[in-house]
């Protein structure tokens, strides 16, 4: 299983739709006939690679699978009827599938006479694709929410100018976490405000090919000129204020794992209300303002004891000298005891 | 002049008004014939030190200072005479004195006939005492401004509550700044809210056997049974509201060199304004309030092309887990260009 992992996270496997999987294919005595990874959405599953690389010998083999071997027809067919026809005596899987339209192909497998084992590094497993597991666990996309501020809590200046308040180096890593993402979110008042182009380019300020989907958010009439909706990616516009309707859309309407949010104070704080800010990320510059526009916007929470707490997991310096920004990482944890 | 440096900067010396001194001397041969350093206010100076060592084999040799001996009688008598009658053929200083009281023993040396030097390496021997270099040529102490914010710049709930925004290590490790300072300064209005102690504790929470100064700064008259007020350690009231007339009358009244600025937003962002903060340290915590008191006051900044620029010297995670915080470290830099 830790060869499958191993494979599993092969550098160059495309971000996409489809998770990170890792197959190995063992004979009786514990020698490897075959192996395989999936390479990304439209590519053959690892399990189909594994079994054209051992061929017959897969006969009476070991199958080792990070996930379960899913069980339906995709752009692939399903991978545990393919493990039944090439005659796998055994199947040891990590993960269970989370996802509803995939799932049972353990039991599928059993049926055909199969010997059937999972839960062997499942956390190893989950960590492989951990927004990918978490939206099909709870059925809306893992939310990572970035915001940028001043060393006094500001996010722009008394008259509404706040480019920039980041460095460049940060902007640039800012672009490096979009491209991890598959979504990104705003809200109306942001499109309306700051008209965000909302792509991911490259160091050299060049935008990547592929692009996450661009999403905004609200119940107000934009303006089709904006920006964020040139043909430089697609672009959905939620009519709904509610931030888990809007979340839930995007999970069962469009496929999504991982939202990059970059919502203004007032969306914000509705998202940390509702409960769904899955991670922080917060560019801290080295700057006062003394006044103007708050990162962050009204909790409704009255004394210090009510604060939203959370956790530090990283800290980091972007940038050197002057541009040098701080970037913090943080996970939510839970609102102060009484 | 390395190891005149290099024995200033023993580990041991308490700090006080008075500055580190090393002094090293060398016979015609280059032979050490004597060395000294200063231990603190109250015991002989380092070129004192020295002298005794070396006893008759001072004569001839060469006197390597990191800081321009004294010139005036203070609870010793004056280096540079007890040079002169010791017969040194030469001294070479490092940093010339740039207390005015105390300056000029090198004139007085070399009109006694002996060969005076100055400037080897005085960058080095200016960063054994950065806080008393910068007191004397300022005419005001250096001025440390610490402050405590969540991630979204607050220092106070709504309520006004703010015990604690900083986690316990957080604190401690405040109280270790503290202690490396001669005084610490407050307005009145945080002694009217607060009502802080500003004494410097140990780990076990004792206090230290030295206080710095306690000062409040403010016309507001004040409640003697204010806890600034106790025996503790000494307090002065300076009844004014302007940074600058305060920290002259530290340093000119006083004899204060390094000050651990801990007011509130509004007598901080006074500071800011008149250019009178050296160095910020702030503690953030991974907490968001969404309103309350804000860390920093007004700064009349508008537009954020004009926003206070500072710069990261040092960035510490303090405490582990859910109880770390982040240290920034900052030096001040200018008010962006237009």
């Amino acid at each position: 299983m830790q060869r499958a992992l191993q494979i599993a996270a092969s550098p160059g496997v495309p971000l996409g739709p489809n998770p990170r999987v890792g197959c190995v294919l063992l004979a009786s005595d514990g020698t490897v006939v075959g192996e395989g990874y999936h390479r990304g959405a439209g590519n053959p599953h690892a399990e189909v690679e594994a079994l054209t690389a051992a061929g017959d010998l897969a006969r009476g083999a070991t199958a080792v699978v990070t996930l379960e071997p899913c069980n339906h027809t995709g752009r692939t067919g399903p991978c545990s009827e393919a493990l039944i026809e090439a005659g796998v005596a055994k199947v040891v899987v990590a993960q269970r599938d989370p996802n509803p339209v995939a799932g049972g192909g353990l039991e599928r497998m059993a049926a055909a006479g199969i010997e059937v084992e999972h839960g062997l590094l499942v956390d190893d497993a989950r960590a492989l694709n951990p927004a990918w597991s978490f939206a099909h666990e709870q059925g809306r996309p893992f939310v990572t929410w970035k915001f940028a501020t001043t060393l006094d809590g500001r996010s722009a200046a008394a008259d509404g100018t706040s480019r920039w308040v980041s460095s460049p180096p940060a902007r640039r890593d800012t672009h490096v976490l979009r491209a991890l993402c598959d979504t990104m979110l705003v809200g109306t008042n942001t499109v309306e405000v700051d008209d965000p182009h909302l792509t991911v380019r490259d160091p050299d300020d060049e935008p990547l090919p592929s692009q996450p989907l661009r999403v905004v958010m609200g119940e107000r009439d934009l303006d089709p000129d904006r920006r964020i909706f040139d043909d430089a990616a697609e672009t959905v516009h939620l009519r709904t204020r509610d931030p888990l309707e809007a979340l839930t859309s995007l999970y069962r309407d469009h496929g999504r794992h991982h939202v990059f949010f970059e919502g203004g104070p007032t969306l914000a704080a509705a998202f940390l209300k509702a409960g769904v800010i899955d991670e922080v990320v917060t560019y801290v510059a080295p700057m006062l303002l003394g006044a103007g526009k708050p990162a962050v916007g009204p909790l409704r929470i009255r004394t210090i004891s009510k604060a939203l707490q959370l956790e530090i997991t990283d800290v980091t310096v972007v940038g050197e000298g002057g541009e040098a920004n701080v970037r913090l990482t943080l996970s939510p944890g839970s609102r102060g005891g009484d």
